[in-house]
């Protein structure tokens, strides 16, 4: 099997590297740090084991591609919209995309666009960051949860799991993407918005007592989303995330790095859709919704200081 | 009649300055300013004409003011715990005591303070701020809406609102003060809190489609939680008040000054008690909430960063 990386970020570059380092076949798309890869190869830092691709497979312009098995895609959801076209000449007639993307709704999409080719889903939980171009940092976890949206591509998602463990990646293969994605939201919705709108870290928001209310406030409201959706989840997971984030090293979720980076931050996905799916069966996520519209806020008048961005 | 303003802040200065300007028996309690004042006098400029009390009557120390038959509260709801022991040398056997403060709850208290003292509830609808010490802009408005806790003290209303006209303020009488403590809520509760949240003024506020929408919601849950609480207010207030403030000169609500000034923001009254009275009678306000919630981690990190405050 071979694997395309579309978008070269820390975490491609993480999860791309560990595949190409274990031996297999791996070409990696980089637009803005191309040259600088090209010349040092890439770079990952890491409590796993450090590595360094010395001459990775590395094109610039994705038409220049060769056809591969697998097309991991780790771009932002921000840049989503006129994707299908760039990945015309990526997606051949049996080609695999898997989706490490946050948020709800991209492999229906994706699907829309490819209609004949399997669809998988992965949820990577990982702390990584671009130190400098072409080098990265990996810091913590890294676990990728996998799952299709096709029952039939079962079978290839084992296959691809498997590959994946066997260049040191755990890996965790799940039956119910939509439920995983739901999961991963309940993460993602309080704690990227409030980094962003309250301008903290997950450490600050732990601590304070009107911060974590309003995390169980809207966690809550993200299970009543995700059952009225088909994906009852059950509100221990509350307890537990709290639980789990309050030990986790301090962080600064994506949203707040896209934030501070003047980058687009990744409302889409992450707010809208999910607040569309639930509102389309009738359930509302008031404070979703108003956590959502705040970002929205933040991000024009962001685009107004920033016009370039 | 005579009179006492107990905080010669923009509010206390603009309004008792009227009196006095006016020829009325005004004195004055002053803290931090109390030595300017007691050289320079109260200098307020103002659009509907400047003056300037050259000996005003004074006191930096409340236990020294003699008595007087109304004493106009114009201290910011921030100071009210503990004011009751300052109030005690002041509020004789017939004073009638004038909130002029924001929020819910405040003559409720004060009546239980003081339960033979006829309560009045003062909205004042003004742009006026202290440019240094002794010295007052007012800006713009002026009107104060002048209702009473006991119907039975409705006579009593009317002298002092005749007394404030004669001086040149715009004043309004209604019979129902619980309903228009909430109708100034459905300014106050988007507005103030929304301008430290979002770090903006009205202006920002009412031409981004999305913080206009948050705004628009939260209004909606204010007429909610006011006819939970027995005052129905109809759908359109909410339409002029949005139109009101669109044509608004640019405006700081006064939560953004004290916020930007490292004073405590009047959270407690202005959102505390108002979702307190909806929700003893079953109505959440949960966008109301999270805005609070969000005010109140903002106050506490910022107390944490100013320990002085």
């Amino acid at each position: 099997m071979t694997f395309s990386v579309y978008g070269t970020g820390a975490v491609g570059a993480y999860y791309g590297g560990r595949l190409a380092e274990r031996g297999n076949t791996v070409h990696f798309l980089a637009r803005s740090d191309y040259r600088q890869i090209k010349e040092k190869g890439i770079k990952v830092n890491s409590p796993r084991g450090d590595f360094h691709l010395e001459t990775p497979s590395v094109f610039q312009d994705a038409r220049r591609m060769p056809p591969s098995d697998v097309l991991l895609i780790s771009l932002k959801t921000t840049a989503n919209k006129g994707l299908r076209e760039h990945l015309m000449t990526l997606v051949h007639e049996k080609t695999a995309l898997v989706i490490l993307q946050n948020g709800l709704g991209m492999e229906e999409e994706f699907q829309s666009w490819f209609p004949d080719n399997p669809i998988l889903g992965g949820m990577c939980f990982i702390c990584a960051r671009k130190k400098e171009p072409a080098v990265f940092e990996h810091l913590d976890y890294g676990l990728i949860t996998l799952g299709t949206l096709d029952k039939k591509e079962r079978p290839l998602r084992d296959r691809i799991g498997k590959l994946m463990e066997e260049a040191g990646i755990p890996v965790t293969l799940v039956e119910d993407l939509k439920e995983a994605r739901w999961r991963k939201l309940l993460w993602n919705i309080p704690y990227n918005g409030l980094s962003v709108t309250l301008n903290c870290n997950t450490k600050a928001m732990m601590e304070n007592r009107y911060s974590r209310k309003i995390i169980e406030t809207l966690m809550m409201e993200v299970l009543e989303g995700a059952a009225t959706c088909g994906c009852p989840i059950g509100k221990k997971a509350v307890e537990k995330m709290l639980h789990f984030t309050e030990k986790m090293t301090p962080y600064e979720p994506s949203m707040k790095l896209d934030y501070l980076s003047g980058r687009p931050m990744e409302i889409e996905y992450m707010y809208d859709r999910p607040l569309q799916a639930a509102s389309d069966r009738g359930c509302t996520m008031k404070g979703v919704s108003l956590l959502r519209d705040q970002l929205k806020y933040i991000q024009e008048q962001y685009s107004k200081l920033k016009p370039g961005q």
